[in-house]
């Protein structure tokens, strides 16, 4: 599949090297592309990496069939405006962004406006109502997202929510390529449901906290 | 131990019985004792459970040693408030409740002003500055509160957080007599990290939502 991971950081380093080991076809995307390539630490990966492609927002998300937004909550909602609407129309967009307010410190608070009664992962669908917002893989440690097996012998849940059954279904699919049981993946229901699994970033945030390591995870247990 | 349950509902209930189990002297506070002895599903309650002595929020909390908070959040300060706050000097309040909303129904949202960077577990210490406030058990259906092998053999996680390292000492070995674990007790540190347990509702409600039942747990593995 020809897939867009916007933002360049960890998480969607990390993501664009899983994508690229299961042949799809990665474009990572930036805001400048200049610039970025003039990041020491980028330019490392990239030249390890050299099968993901680079490009603008608005040119990656052009060319993609199924976008994933990896980029800071705090920017998420300038990053999709940076690029012309009508290339989501009915395209998937796998959210795993969260609203993290780090202007006071560690550790972090929900952007104020995203949080509680709203989330970032129904204003991504709001601003562009003709995508297919899928919320999930935002509750872990990116390592987590791709390589699932690393805790519990891949025993731990994976929350997934979105207002479109079968986006859902096609990113269960693709979870499974990624390594997830399809018995671990655990849909909340509409993308209401963000406002649950970005909460879940305010225990997570203290238990990293606790523990100094971000290699856990939830397991829903019965 | 001569111990303060605040809240005649089924949280309050559910403790009561239990402490009564383990030879605690329980006492049950109630805003106005008439009024919940006329209550058809207390008075059955109590009729079964004779050993736990009723008296007005104020009485309970002048004979206790410990006290549990079990009264709905959004009364919860208020509730503190109708007692004596010398009274709660030098005691352990044990906070099992939540900032829950339910003015717009279900899923209910966490009280306007108590959630994200504030909690009800800071908002209680700043109420009553003497007092040492332990926030627990608040992430979980009642019944697993105090019988937590009823899911995966009891291997799960209970969060808890508070100023007092002494006072969290002992609200663990309470813990321990009602079942739990002690490595799957997992300290947070501060009163502060009940934001971070309190938001975990947001997701708490939604998984049950989707299951029709509180019985499961959040277990974090690594």
């Amino acid at each position: 599949m020809k897939i867009a991971v916007l933002g360049t950081g960890v998480v969607g380093q990390t993501l664009a090297e899983k994508l690229i080991s299961l042949d799809h076809q990665v474009w990572i995307g930036t805001r400048d592309v200049t610039e970025t390539l003039n990041r020491e630490a980028f330019k490392n990966w990239h030249l390890q990496n050299h099968k993901v492609q680079l490009g603008t927002f608005a040119e990656v998300v052009g060319g993609a069939e199924l976008i994933f937004n990896a980029v800071q909550g705090a920017v998420a909602v300038l990053t999709l405006d940076s690029c012309s609407k009508s290339d989501f129309d009915d395209k998937i967009i796998i959210d795993v962004s969260n609203p993290l307010d780090f202007s006071k410190g560690f550790p972090p608070s929900l952007i104020d406006g995203l949080s509680n009664t709203h989330s970032l992962g129904e204003e991504i669908q709001g601003v562009l109502p003709n995508a297919k917002v899928v919320k999930t893989l935002n509750t872990m440690w990116c390592e987590l997202m791709v390589n699932p097996h690393l805790v519990n012998n891949g025993q731990h849940t994976n929350f997934i929510c979105g207002n479109d059954a079968n986006a859902k279904e096609t990113v269960v699919g693709l979870l499974q390529s990624f390594g997830w049981k399809k018995e671990n993946i655990l849909d909340l229901g509409d993308i209401e449901n963000a406002r649950g699994t970005e909460a879940t970033l305010l225990i997570w945030i203290r238990i990293y906290g606790a523990r100094k390591s971000g290699a856990f995870q939830f397991n829903i247990v019965q």
